[in-house]
């Protein structure tokens, strides 16, 4: 019999639950602030989101039931399997035990679908009739329009100029699933018109795009529409703790207890709290667990970015939000990892972070296309931009510790594949990708715009 | 618990062997003939195929065994899933149950890895350095292309023109996994040359791109390169039977006993040997089920072409086979369908089409993408331009359930996903495709020129 390479579960053995983190964060969250500096209600958020979603973005219980029928759909490439990268450890020759949890085999090619699914639901189940939606790399964009068609929805994606541009099957895809893709900044919209008037040649951003569709979905005068975020927010960490859930059963599979590692790329924060929260749970219940999310270092928010209140997107729409931040007029650099390119960072990240429950690390894009074009060639997966920054941290670990001589357990998130973004590979591979570090000078100047909110 | 969707199996319970139909068909199969119109001779074939593999293409054992290390690799995607198209079914309001072989989980996107990675490891085995090969839509290049790294060969692709210029991202991923990709016709071989000083702008195709191959191969004066094909051969059918013997075993998980139908595409024949073939056992020996391969109208081998012997290749460097052609000579239309673009068929295929085991269906591409699209829209997946001839195939059948009001069973292979052949998908939907049906006229004139070659 072939070596256990992958463990999927039992449909009996599937977690029926969500898992919320805020209860168990040992300094309580601190709520968002609205144009007055005060908390905003459930009913301030009510043109933007459907009211069942608004529960969940600011529930205090621990667990939450997934509905049925989403499970239902979910059942479709749920259980992702976790493997065992054998090949990866034997060609880096560590003691290490490398897994991975296999997200890019979602039809939408990235965990982003775990979300997009449930947001899609609880929308139609309050009566709405259509998405709007930003996306980045557009792997949110792709999975939020197959959610739409799967469950009778009409969507609208908003996409960032430069992956636009770079992508073009991206908008294909999405209009195949009967989605209409624009990219961002576009006419549509007054916050868009505002950032072509000053700057007609930007390359975009996702505060951009957000600040877009927002706008589209609160200004539809049916009153039918109503806007879905795919990183970030509270409900949609959530939505991804599936993830991390079914790899506490998995790795039991495997014989193992507990991983001494947990590692995933982060942006907006959504696949890395998805693995990493269920452990980030047991570690505030005592287990030694090292919890990593890796940004790229020309998007440092949680390594160089301080803890503040700002807001979700560039034209300011969003509520305050308590988090690390870069500023809401941050661009980052076009580096190909589009899903990368936030400014912010999810409350509840910036809130572990905040309470040394992880230990945030930043790096760039050239050892990241390094680490994937070696994955790519032992384990026969060829990962997104963004998670070979998952995986660069996961050589870096198992290098320290075939350094050390110790026999950890390194687990991360293969949250999606990149066979619809090659163009990053491409550049690599002819010697024309550079090095994007931030300037502390850049990072003042966004800064600055800060000085008078209200403080966390 | 939601619906039981899809099913996989236990280690324990995979596929040790492969299964070989050659020893099953009722009239025995006629051997190919070398250029003295003699049978040829495993030692003729030596310097294009490694002998192990050779020895495999000869076999009249029914069952061989599959290598311990071919599992081991196998097992990263394998067993892939079987799913019920319960969203499909209620769309198309059928009492049919319709079940499909997800083997667009496979890295490389296809089924085309199945063999892919056991032809490298029988290679490498023989002590072979570098394959060389031919793509057409990619899929096959691409599987080819990862195999190759994973086992450590080089490995150098002949990519049809027309598919090189449409698709851009697949050369790149071939490139990222360390293999070299190049335009066919080229100039780098005789063969290529040939044909570029006639048709200087010729789309390219199959047949052109398998001689270049060929001639790569046989001309290394070290030899220690070989040739590796990705459908039409008896060994390449063997390595695909793993995907119908993991369904046979996976529809009693679902209850079910037998299908009543059984669809895939059908270019060269290697996926719908895959999943038919463990079937056709099962018909010879007394099942009735309905065998139903699904050409593209613009390349209809089966359903229009004869019984002949033929080479492979339009450089007439293989031997001759005993197939269903439309002449070497054949360039099909460029339709998007690259997979399905070449004039011969699998000699184990034909035989079977011989023996009256299977019923070849031939439909145009605009029926294909209609019926793609509604896949991608109810069921989540964008499935492959090929793909999308057997999911026509099985609404078409799930459609004749309906008026017979039957409760049948069909089955279809899934056999790629679209994600890098959007393409077709924007023609499509911005109404630029064309129906492609092939002349009288046109038949005849390839045909002419095999009139004095052996008949069958």
């Amino acid at each position: 019999m072939a070596r256990l390479k992958k463990v999927y579960l039992e449909p009996s053995e599937m977690p029926k639950q969500w898992y919320n983190l805020a209860p168990d964060l040992p300094t309580p969250m601190l709520p968002p602030l609205g144009p007055d500096g005060k908390p905003v209600s459930p009913e301030m958020l009510a043109p933007v989101f459907p009211m069942n979603l608004i529960e969940q973005e600011m529930s205090t219980q621990r667990w939450i039931d997934i509905p049925e029928e989403v499970l239902d759909m979910l059942s479709v490439y749920r259980p992702t399997p976790l493997v065992r990268a054998f090949e990866l450890e034997e060609a880096l020759k560590t003691p290490a035990r490398i897994y991975y949890k296999n997200e890019s085999v979602s039809p939408a090619g990235s965990h982003k679908l775990n979300t997009a699914i449930a947001q899609a639901w609880y929308n139609k189940k309050f009566g709405i009739k259509r998405l709007t939606t930003e996306t980045g790399a557009g792997q949110w964009g792709s999975a939020l329009s197959m959610a739409c068609a799967l469950i009778g929805l009409e969507c609208k994606v908003f996409m960032v100029r430069i992956s636009f541009d770079q992508k073009p099957f991206r908008k294909l895809l999405m209009n195949t699933y009967g989605a209409e893709c624009i990219a961002s900044p576009s006419n549509e919209t007054k916050a868009g018109r505002d950032i072509l008037a000053v700057t007609p040649h930007t390359p975009g951003s996702l505060g951009i795009a957000i600040s877009e569709a927002i706008e589209a979905a609160v200004t539809d005068p049916t009153g039918q529409t109503r806007y879905s975020l795919g990183s970030v927010l509270n409900h949609v960490m959530l939505h991804q703790t599936i993830i991390g859930l079914e790899v506490k059963k998995q790795l039991l599979k495997f014989g193992e207890k507990m991983p001494d590692v947990v590692i995933a790329c982060v942006g907006g924060g959504s696949n890395f709290a998805g693995i990493s929260f269920p452990f980030i749970y047991e570690k505030i219940h005592g287990a030694k667990i090292d919890i990593i999310p890796v940004e790229p270092s020309s998007c440092p928010t949680l390594t160089r970015g301080p803890f503040l209140y700002d807001h979700g997107d560039t034209a300011k729409m969003t509520p305050l939000l308590p988090m690390f931040t870069l500023g809401h007029s941050f661009i980052p650099e076009p580096i190909h990892a589009g899903g990368l390119r936030y400014h912010g960072m999810s409350p509840l990240v910036s809130a572990a972070l905040n309470d040394k429950l992880i230990n945030p690390l930043a790096i760039d894009q050239i050892e990241c296309y390094e680490a994937g074009i070696l994955f790519s060639r032992v384990e026969g997966i060829v990962p997104a931009p963004e998670t070979t920054h998952a995986i660069a941290g996961a050589i870096r670990e198992a290098k320290k510790a075939r350094e050390e001589g110790k026999e950890k357990v390194i687990l991360f998130n293969f949250s999606g594949h990149g066979l619809m973004d090659m163009v990053g590979y491409d550049k690599y591979l002819t010697g024309k990708l550079v090095k994007h570090e931030m300037s502390d000078k850049e990072l003042f100047k966004y800064l600055k715009e800060l000085e008078d909110y209200p403080k966390p």
